[in-house]
């Protein structure tokens, strides 16, 4: 990435705080995807040759498989995961890799990666949800008629019925989901072709691209397209509400454990012990 | 609030932590809305009778005027908002006033009025932000041809039109609306009969109060509805991203402010400047 | 504030935001013996005259007393506290007070006065945490042999007398205390005469307003001094920790007193009821 | 870990959420200072045999070598580092190895060992402020006579030294390099003896431990002491502000390297470029 005027490599040590392969090989199966979309596009196009676009898309499947087999290892000399690709593209495809930059910038190529990489998260936080929620659905079908107190500031207010309470968790996991999806709906545009902050005046086609990779559509603004990180916070923000409810079915867990309320008492599996008081059963999981 | 068991009051310090008149004093036309919602409501399923509801809507009306014009001040001894309106309300309607609990507790009672106060808010911000947009907008439409710098790591990279530029704001405070508008969508749900955990044994009408204040349906969970708050941080966090969008823009023209860039002067009105320094003209807005 | 080269005043709604007064009226009797030093210091360097000096120093303290008896009240068109306090001198002093401002700038004043303030709130926590250590012992002798048990996991672990666990918050508290004293060490140096970042060029005497104003030595840098908010970070991550130790003993106070642990009874001065729930006794303000 | 009270073990996805390995790691060295220095405690003390001692000792440093060298992985099925450590040391040493347990549990082992890894770091990070001080005095030294402009509000302010300037960062990092003396201090104390929370009653003696470790003193109460995390806050919220003083620098540095200021050209080797806008040379290294 160093053009022809630099007549130095980065400092040894500036690489090593440069470096984020440790964290964003995460990215890889979204790095490879959009790639494939890119590559594809530009020979619709009649940018690149329909061979290259071929050798291309058939070079990154197999970097992708060799690199989650284990049998290549990523390069921490090469950066990141953006890098360490095109690298090995380059290694086994020759000189039709390089094509692979036309008309795309690393910019606009990390904002696709990180939508991607987000809609999945999102997409298998709202599984994960859905599970709990049908958890919390069928131990209340079987708690319609256990009776135990309603607290209010830790203090017995009045009764209620288990499975009420049971669902209250379920009300909120339902608020839960609608944020995530509201989250995934705005996260889901296309952001290739924004190039580096001013788009590019190859032919493309942004649609195409929008429809392979499944966004709804092409964003607007190719200054913001590149810059716009509001995505991961919408969905960090999302999921630090999740975790406020998970936290109170925990803590009412680890609270329900004690032997001054012995309300619930935990499998095995989920509880750790102690070799010096082996009276002891302590709820690990729900504190964790 | 104190029961009968009670033989001693708050204590004196105690109370002062306690109270919180200072600051849900903002909440006093919501309180008064919805209390009027559910006198109505309880007098149309013959809870309460007509002349009874009739009193204290009446009462509830003259109580918000006489504070808002400044004829009633809030008196911190009552501790909040609510004991204030009912204190002042039996005041002048008398007996009547006392019905206005029924099939009511303070924990569906605040998380009403929160309800209310959030969804005025969200709607204050969606106004201003629409005025914003439209003031972007203005600016864009006579830059069109204006050709400025576009920088990424503040190094001038490729020029962009200034429209470009500033309309990447406007993609950025159209997804705020949307978050805004999806938060709203959470929150106008109605926790009215909800009662303090376990809702109530009256033979109320959720449904006529939801229309009469404009929520969208009743919660369906009571233990969820009174400690539920995920409508406040929900808009909180949808407000800190804006914050981050505007601190963006604000940033800039300090930075465009500059001497060395010139890029913009901002009028006289929104900056301040020095008795010892007279050449100085602080951009004080944009910063604050 | 404003110098000749300025042709219109401060928009009016940009002036509210701009305003400070509603919270920085705190920092009046900082901001008044801040002053009082520094005129004195002028008058003993021979910069203004003994005259001027006494002037000024009666007509602060007369002021001071004016806003505190409620006498006079704070402008908010004057914007903060400093401005209030300077058109209230010049009501009363004429001529003199506009001698204040020589060899002082806004920056090294306000400085000053938040310095002066987090000293003054540091003291006051220092002694709340005293009074609280010594109730933690005074409790802790009446029981030594009380013996309750140790929890890990909030599963009973083994027993321990209810005196070392009291004495767990002291050695808390006294860590606290380390911290405010660490941090008040650092913030009381002495930024008067750093102007408004270069210094002044007025032979004025740092050393004579440190001694007059406690400080233990002037800072040795304008330009830090004048920008520096370090002191009241430190300050504000000491309280933090401070507050984790006294929300971990309140919410200890809370869970002791459920019905399930009764281990404690807590005064009904420090309790809330409900009407509804005459056998509710809320341990409100642990909770708060 | 597990008594004999259990019949199952661990859930597989709870083990997985329950296992440190991947970040306690880096407590390896700490975990085997630590049981070194019990170990002849123990048997200074006739707990143990010396000659048990010997043989803990010798394993417990071949442990260490092995690991660091790469000869043996952690295994996560062993949960963390400590588990890691003493499954090692069992199969070198034998029986021995479990008596390094006596007088100890994994509670007051563990703060012992995070204090020593908290105190490592802190030294290391006064080590790295006094290189970075000394780096400014240089600079400072050469640049006595630079004049550059003095800002406030980002406008022109007073022409300053450009070493008055860089020893302002001088300041704050004294400042910093107190912070953390202090912080150390608080932090070094010996939590060893505290056993699982109520201490141990085998004839120990913590100030050997103590002296051994260089702590200076042993904690003072075992509840406290297991529990205690404060040294690490402290540490961190110390941290926080250096990196505030950092970010200052480093974002002064970006902005003098505009064109529009071109106040620095920083050296190729902390910069980055771009293959299709060869004129940027971007100040990668101050923005990370």
């Amino acid at each position: 990435m160093r053009s022809p005027r630099f007549h130095s490599s980065l400092d040894e040590l500036a690489a090593q705080l440069n470096a984020s392969i440790d964290f964003d090989v995460r990215l890889l199966p979204f790095d490879v995807q959009g790639s494939k979309a890119h590559a594809q596009m530009l020979a619709k196009q009649k940018i690149i040759s329909d061979a290259d676009a071929a050798a291309i898309v058939r070079g990154l499947d197999e970097v992708q498989a060799a690199f989650e087999s284990g049998e290549l290892k990523m390069d921490p000399a090469l950066e990141d995961v953006h890098m360490n690709v095109e690298q090995r593209l380059a290694d086994r495809v020759g000189e039709p890799a390089g094509r692979l930059h036309t008309a795309r910038s690393r910019n606009d190529q990390v904002a696709t990666d990180l939508r991607l990489f987000v809609r999945a998260q999102g997409h298998a936080i709202l599984q994960a949800l859905t599970g709990l929620r049908d958890a919390l659905i069928t131990q209340a079908k079987s708690h319609i008629d256990t009776i135990c107190p309603g607290y209010t500031h830790l203090q017995r207010a009045q009764p209620v019925r288990l499975a009420h309470h049971l669902l209250a968790y379920h009300e909120m996991l339902i608020r839960d989901e609608g944020r995530i999806i509201d989250a995934l709906k705005r996260a889901n545009q296309n952001p290739l072709g924004s190039g580096a902050l001013a788009a590019t005046t190859f032919p493309i086609d942004r649609d195409a691209t929008s429809k392979s990779l499944g966004f709804d559509a092409p964003t607007r603004n190719s200054l913001d397209a590149v810059g716009d990180r509001d995505f991961g916070i919408e969905l960090t923000a999302a999921c630090a509400l999740i975790l406020v409810h998970l936290s109170r079915l925990s803590e009412e867990l680890v609270l329900w454990s004690a032997q001054e309320f012995q309300f619930v008492k935990l499998p095995e599996g989920y509880c750790s012990g102690s070799s010096i008081m082996p009276q002891k059963v302590n709820p690990d999981i729900p504190e964790l």
